[in-house]
């Protein structure tokens, strides 16, 4: 590998993780914004989210530009390709954090509710400490790591899951909380899909360093 | 561009194409499990999804494979590229409809109900037309119909929005439609997404023509 292939793939890296950092800044203060009722906090969310657009854009650039010029093959192709692949989902988890942000500014003014009974904050530590870990995996090709984020997103998806029927019966019992029921069930979908891309990267990295192809090899749904 | 070169990437079409068509089938399958709550179709497309996936890795190694082999510049580099990422939306949007057949089978011996109020079948319509016209705009390289599937989308965005308040409205006056309307607002969140993943498409595809990037040009959450 050229000296300037091994340059350029640092670079690809180093911005790839620049997005990661504002995604994970993005993330965080929109679950402060949910947890706090604080409305300015989920307009600098939105507000910011530019920045990661325009990051992803540099970033896939980046990776155009690095396959034109140095036309790799094997693995620094397959690494370039992943790198697309992670830019796409980080950007993603971007927007998710946005409409996060943007239940949190529908949940003004209304009545304080308990989020611990519907599991929001033990998801929202979950899915956050996943995307690290899948950046983690990625920085430093672990494998092991990235596995585990494919298990840990099993677990998401069940508390997902047991928070479904204790909504309903609020609901039921309380139809002046719908409203805010309804936000706070959007709310842990945009977690559980912030799980789901986090394992979308773990499964890029285990592609690139075994070369086996792992998603789809359980129900993703 | 090698003969070679132009047989790999008219397979990459034809392949791309493919997924494209089970997908269709996969969303038009679902909608139609909902609208008749009929379980066995809705399992169908839920058995169905696994070859979806696999041809998605399909496309991806054949994508891998050509640049490996051709070390393509300019046109050809971003033509692969947009078909690793349209290759991924048409995935996702396979995984939408397995969603939108979860709901149909949860909906099983539930009260039957108008989903034209809520605007279902008008957000189905156009979230396929949408998914349908731009892998024609793939097809064709033609911009102008891209960006009438960027425009759609609002469209299909107001129908989602304008869903909300009568849902809202419906459960607080019949309790027991609770777990209904969800399961509808949950069918047409995915629809909206739907939505979002043929704009993605669109706009891939005027990045592709135009090398202009329009992606996030608009508010996109």
């Amino acid at each position: 590998m050229s000296i300037l292939l091994i340059q350029h793939i640092d670079r690809l890296k180093k911005l790839l993780l620049e997005v990661g950092t504002m995604v994970e800044a993005a993330l965080q203060k929109a679950m402060r914004a949910i947890e706090s009722r604080d409305v300015l906090t989920a307009q600098e969310v939105i507000g910011a989210d530019r920045q990661i657009d325009l990051k992803e854009i540099d970033v896939e650039e980046e990776c155009l530009t690095t396959l034109a010029i140095h036309q790799p093959v094997a693995h620094d192709l397959r690494f370039i390709v992943a790198v697309l692949k992670i830019n796409r989902d980080l950007e993603r988890i971007g927007d998710l954090a946005v409409n996060i942000a943007e239940q949190a500014i529908g949940l003004e003014g209304q009545l304080p509710i308990d989020l611990d009974q519907f599991g929001i904050p033990e998801m929202a530590r979950q899915a956050q400490a996943m995307l690290k870990q899948s950046l983690d995996a990625f920085v430093e090709l672990d494998t092991d790591l990235a596995q585990q984020v494919r298990q840990a997103d099993d677990e998401v998806d069940q508390i997902h899951r047991n928070m479904y029927a204790k909504a309903v019966a609020i609901m039921r019992n309380s139809p002046d909380q719908i409203d805010q029921i309804i936000r706070l069930l959007n709310t842990a979908r945009q977690l559980e899909r912030v799980a789901d891309h986090a394992a979308n990267i773990a499964e890029d990295v285990i592609y690139l360093t075994k070369g086996q192809i792992v998603r789809h090899s359980h129900s993703d749904v």
